[in-house]
């Protein structure tokens, strides 16, 4: 749905881009590492969404003949927007799986290119992954407080823009079931869901009439919004009149909505007339600023709760607006590079990487992840990437490398998955991940450390540069 | 940037569009409001913003074969597919103008039209309107933290997603000055800003070299970021060098930027430091996870700033990631509509109406907009709309009516605003907002009120509808 071109970036990438071109360093080698510092939401895990998205962009991404003037008329040198109308990205990408589980520190994507193209799509590529993982994180959350029940997005009209597009593509991998987003679900397959608004009761004069003539013309997608006058007094026994009315044409309307008030007494209260008027199949839907710890509440208070609808706070990924997602430089002409701060874990990894992942014998994820550099092919120990006094034996555990090549010289090794595997996947490495790792409340911290060897980089350069 | 099309929509318009269609209620008359009912961030204040982008894609909307075809693939009934072919809004706008402040409860805009073209369009409107009026508040109230000193958006790359192209306009309209994101820059004409990053300084051997570089080929654009290594051993003494360097070739470049580290005390020694080597001229930048409370605490400790760089806080309205507004029914067909609620603040006013802002003798805002019923000429007193024994005397004040027609029957009536024309709108209303409203700690409260006429037609739906 987008239009992007390669001048969706910020300028200084432009402006260093030029450096390079004008003093001979456009053919610099480098490798970059995109990873992340924080978890949103105190959440034990993130999932990693937008890849797909990110490569089918690369893959076309260009400066057209609009960009170009502009950027002649912004002063841009006539040499290097010359350069750039051939611009193609021809680099190298290595990645984990979009729909795995990650974690802080750890490199999830690596690029490899020239200077001018890696830097060139520093910003689209965090623009899209951060976003993207960040709400197939919070959907993941969602789903664990949801359990079985189903889950909706219904989130587009209060998402940031356009984001609204891609928080639904993300939402589901995450594990919603459908979105009410009828553009995505278009473009990506996706479940939709939706059926009527207070506004669609209030424009008859009475709400039976609005229930009858909807369930008439939607039979096998019938659910009633039941609290635009009165719950308890007028919703519920409206939708039971239809309901009846319906069976006697042989149709079983699907369900009820509660749209305010505390769902936890109107579900109750709702379920208790329904089944009292054999109504035991009609199922009761619930939305109103859910998040994944009301949705457990209602879930903890056994709410006899059929299906949960979603939306800003999934869509926003509410409270924390942005994945603090980085992209560094590890390293450049062959040589390892590392960028120093006052703070000890602001410090990034040198050299080409590769993480691998540990597992039991059970195939359960046993909470480590190792960070090693890309010519290690065993790693023994793992150590604690600020504290190397801790340390952990790697022995016992199988080791998976996550990091796989999926585009090279900016062609798609790759084919290309469809958002119900990815989505599927990701549920798989959900599975594998204990408990412990998915509560809410302090859970159970995941750990990322560094071979030897890498550590050993990382300090000699350190050294190096503090002199 | 996005292609929209009429399904950029939740599936419920549709349904509930169908029923109209089939069960002969597709030629109702209604009248839908916009408005929010909290504003964000505690602020006193909010800067309504996306009318031209609304406005623009309204004309254009409809629904394109691949749409149609997927519709009728859904389930959708051929005889109302084949009717949404011809589908365009033409329906009537009446709004307030871009830019302009609003405030809690009263309608910002109001949409006529039949039933089913203002039900498609709702969804739309929502996303376009709520995120970028959340946009523009934000960067307003960074506007009065800043003051005078230059205020960049460099926010895309933690942007949500594709939200980023519009975060930038809005941001602009609420005052920032110039924004890194080159594709929103490049279509909006706003000016653009940026330099450096960290990896442009690693990628060379020494800082020294990285900076002269960069000065010889942008030397009327060149901020150097001085924190990579050491921002007062290394960065600040490498930018002096250059600065000397470049005053022999008749060249002085334009400032530094910190990006890291206490950007009080960084500020104020690298200003020492600056100052000392005879470069009063060279400007201080700074950046790292602003907001309004940073920069006003960096000003009350009179950091010697001149510009400050905001990005993640800005572009997402972190912490409040959506602006609550809603569209509800106020007419249909010319019988006022209301939505009852437990929560009296959630009751809807019906009817068309208009919104009257007053000023004081000096063309100072007075504090208080008065909702009327749109045939009402004037307005006497205004009453609180849930206490009505609280009460206000309007006589004293200058009243403008605030909701103006802009498009009719699907066409602009208005010419189309450049996007620099709203952002001098926008500052020139907030200079008339008395500063009490503009504070960030408990800003007073800017009343919205009701006129008796109003007041007394909501009381008699309650009770028609109560009973």
């Amino acid at each position: 749905m987008i239009n992007y071109s390669a001048t969706y970036t910020d300028q200084y990438q432009l402006t260093m881009s030029q450096v390079y071109f004008l003093k001979g360093h456009k053919d610099t080698h480098v490798i970059f590492d995109y990873f992340f510092r924080n978890l949103p939401f105190n959440s034990g895990y993130a999932v990693f969404a937008g890849l797909e998205d990110l490569l089918e962009t690369l893959e076309t991404l260009k400066f057209d003949q609009f960009d170009l003037d502009f950027l002649r008329e912004k002063g841009f040198h006539p040499d290097f927007t010359h350069f750039l109308k051939d611009y193609r990205f021809k680099g190298t990408i290595y990645s984990s799986r979009e729909g795995d589980l990650v974690f802080p520190t750890r490199p999830i994507l690596q690029v490899e290119g020239n200077i001018i193209e890696a830097q060139i799509i520093e910003t689209l590529l965090l623009n899209i992954l951060n976003f993207q993982t960040l709400i197939a994180t919070k959907s993941s959350r969602m789903r664990q407080a949801a359990g079985s029940k189903r889950l909706i997005d219904f989130g587009l009209r209060r998402a940031q823009g356009a984001a609204g597009y891609y928080a639904s593509r993300a939402a589901f991998i995450g594990g919603v079931d459908a979105t009410s987003n009828m553009r995505t679900g278009r473009d990506y397959d996706i479940p939709l869901s939706g059926t009527m608004a207070h506004s669609y009761i209030e424009t008859y004069d009475n709400e039976f009439e609005a229930f009858m003539d909807f369930a008439e013309v939607h039979p096998d997608n019938c659910i009633l919004l039941v609290d635009t006058y009165d719950t308890l007094k007028s919703g519920i026994p409206n939708a039971i009149r239809v309901a009846k009315k319906m069976e006697l044409q042989g149709k079983k309307i699907n369900g009820i909505r509660l749209d305010s008030g505390d769902l936890a007494y109107l579900s109750k209260a709702s379920r208790k007339m329904l089944d009292e008027a054999g109504l035991d199949y009609v199922k009761i839907s619930v939305s109103n600023q859910l998040d994944e710890h009301i949705i457990k509440s209602l879930q903890d208070q056994h709410a006899p709760i059929d299906a949960f609808g979603v939306g800003t706070n999934l869509v926003t990924g509410h409270p924390d607006a942005a994945l603090d997602g980085v992209y560094k430089l590890a390293c450049a002409n062959d040589k390892p590079r590392i960028k120093l701060s006052e703070n000890v874990s602001k410090i990034t990894l040198p050299h080409r990487k590769q993480v691998f992942r540990m597992s039991d014998d059970e195939g359960k994820f046993a909470g480590c992840d190792a960070i090693t550099l890309d010519s290690e092919q065993d790693i023994k120990m793992m150590y604690h990437p600020i504290y190397p006094h801790k340390f952990l034996s790697l022995e016992k555990f199988h080791k998976e490398p996550l990091l796989e090549k999926v585009m090279e010289n900016g062609i798609r090794l790759t084919k290309s998955q469809s958002l119900s595997e990815i989505a599927r996947y990701s549920n798989e490495q959900i599975q594998k991940l204990p408990e412990e790792y998915k509560r809410f409340d302090f859970p159970h911290l995941y750990k990322v450390g560094l071979s030897h060897n890498l550590l050993k980089e990382r300090e000699k350069l350190i050294t190096k540069y503090r002199k």
